[in-house]
């Protein structure tokens, strides 16, 4: 399914045709193609180089690691989440490793590392969806997370579905696979000389 | 200054290109441009699609907005930002704009924008350099930023700088320029059954 972005000003492509599907083909995603998008991940910046991120993976190859990470996101995204080929979850170290100093960037950062991860896999035709809704204390206890990290969200990655994947979603689920994306304008979060005053340059 | 990342597998150009210098060109960014980087930013994905970012810019062809937002920098940024012909402070809504409930994922997803705003502007063929070192109260106070939000960093955008551009920065800046790029390797952060323990699949 292509959807791409409807913009005010173009953008990439790799930016345009990325979004959040819930609907992926059974096709596995080959360990080389995987090998690069955690390679991108691992070249995204961070505050001091700290790289806070690590990710846990699992792939439906070993049904066994693919269910005990199915097993740690909330029941209604097990529901859709249970057919994309490779669960992640993301972890982020609290503190800087050089001084134990704690790190108020380390989930932005790992925004970018996440980030890196959509672009990476939209180059290599994989799709992405990132979740919240993850049991943050199972996956603690499930992977033994150390109290210097902490769990912060899940990520499934795969081959984009078709009409027969989409019709195998709960029902609640089907539209959103089709509907159009939908953002702000520019203007309400594009702003100049203070909060609230959009700025010229956005029209 | 190209300096691609050494990379343990092939990535998207866009980021093995990517990365964050201290010397811009004194060029100016049409403002055409400007907007594509925002653009970009605007469809990243975020938690509920609640789009937390906000970025207030400033341009050099506006010494006075310029100067305001660096000021608002850290002194060891302000001596070489001052050069960015752009410079933008990044804000997050705290909660959900449809519920008021506090939003975990603010700062990870204005990453996820931000890591957007570098691919764009890579691809526009300048460069991005993201700064944690912000005086945040001063921010608040220069740009009205209501209680419902938090300034989070700065972003300086231009194009690259070459050695005249380089001879001009503060000497303890001059050698992280031509500095090859460093990152962890794969097995120190892509982990599977538990955390700690690699990946098969980065070898």
């Amino acid at each position: 399914m292509n959807k791409p972005a409807n913009t005010q000003h173009p953008v990439h492509e790799l930016i345009r045709n990325r979004w959040s599907p819930r609907a992926f083909s059974d096709r596995p995603v080959p360990p080389e193609l995987l090998q690069q998008v955690f390679e991108a991940a691992r070249w995204a910046a961070s505050s001091f180089n700290e790289q806070p991120w690590s990710y846990i993976v699992a792939t439906r190859d070993n049904p066994q690691e693919h269910g005990l990470a199915l097993s740690c996101l909330v029941e209604a995204n097990q529901q859709w989440a249970k057919h994309a080929p490779v669960l992640i979850l993301t972890v982020v170290r609290k503190t800087f490793a050089k001084n134990g100093k704690p790190n108020r960037c380390r989930e932005h950062d790992l925004g970018l590392a996440d980030g890196n991860i959509c672009i990476q896999a939209t180059a290599l035709g994989l799709m992405v969806h990132q979740m919240a809704g993850v049991n943050l204390e199972q996956v603690r206890h499930t992977y033994q997370i150390p109290d210097t990290h902490e769990p912060f969200s899940a990520i499934a990655i795969g081959y984009p579905g078709g009409e027969a994947e989409i019709a195998r979603l709960p029902e609640q689920f089907q539209e959103g696979e089709t509907a159009p994306r939908t953002r702000k304008p520019l203007d309400q979060f594009v702003f100049s000389r203070r909060f609230g005053s959009k700025a010229n340059l956005v029209g």
